[in-house]
């Protein structure tokens, strides 16, 4: 008997090229388990929220952002940290996709969160914040496991190549953890 | 004896035309008392934190922010709450505002965060996360009085004037501690 695959989805909440955590997106794709695959979306064209913006139509990569989200299984979000908190980019995205119709896209998802930063406190605070905008808006936010990256600089080649062993295995726990909660949530046709 | 001016700045962390935290700081500019003076920053132009733009210079509404913020004995800083949490255009200027050159523009800086909803919870989850932020770069952030304003929709009127009494009696009182409270951090040369 083989597992149902989950259709994850993944962003960075980072808008810089050598992003360590669009570097941890790349990773989840290319290390996803059989039972998972991921897609990656691109927060860059998303523009700011902006209720006026809104009230003409959502733009494309806002239409495209809530479709994607909807059709997800799972969501994964790589988030750095800034000033212990969320990154602008991550929370816009949260933000936009929570917009109508309802139910919104945040409602019974399943959502986990993983963060890398070249700092001491692999993004605690920006979790803990994303995790309680996320759990108001009916997500299933995975408690556990965390996968919270401190010292980015010694994980990451010049490449921005996971290298290092441990983590590699941290990260693999964490993939097939994600698919295993999302595996609770979604329909179980035909079974 | 007359007290020193509080030469303030004052930003609202949403784009909307018609945001009810936008007509707070027009508030806070008609009503400042004589001891306090109010110039409003626009975050329209300012762009989503991106460290590759960064690398290539301050784009000039970043520069604009950053000197403004320094120049500024008081920060006053009208939130409005999307999710429990503060908005993208809120940390965007945050943190921004927060880079480079050292010591960044929020240390040792005081500041007033207020904020209006037209939902019940008054901003109190923005300003919590915002305040923890801040706090952790070295602002000075009031701890009281808060001016957290619930139901927005029937403090306003249609031409977005605060109309409710007791409300422009809360909002006085903010800005008198908020002068106050920046006089206590500002250098008392001469005196």
């Amino acid at each position: 008997m083989t597992e149902r695959r989950i259709r994850a989805l993944a962003f960075a909440g980072s808008l810089r090229a050598r992003s360590y955590n669009r570097a941890l997106v790349r990773v989840a794709v290319a290390r996803a388990p059989e039972g998972l695959s991921v897609d990656v979306f691109d927060l860059r064209p998303l523009p700011l929220y902006d209720a006026d913006v809104e009230s003409g139509g959502d733009p494309d990569p806002v239409a495209d952002l809530k479709r994607a989200v909807r059709a997800a299984e799972l969501v994964i979000i790589a988030t750095p940290e800034y000033n212990q908190g969320v990154t602008a980019v991550t929370k816009n995205a949260v933000d936009w996709a929570s917009r109508p119709p309802r139910p919104q896209a945040w409602d019974g998802k399943p959502v986990a969160i993983m963060g890398a930063t070249p700092g001491r406190l692999g993004t605690v605070g920006a979790q803990r914040v994303l995790r309680e905008s996320l759990g108001n808006l009916g997500a299933y936010v995975m408690p556990q496991p965390r996968l919270l990256l401190s010292g980015a600089a010694a994980l990451f080649s010049d490449e921005l190549e996971l290298i290092d062993g441990p983590t590699l295995e941290r990260v693999d726990g964490f993939l097939a953890a994600a698919a295993a909660w999302a595996r609770r949530f979604v329909e179980t046709v035909g079974q």
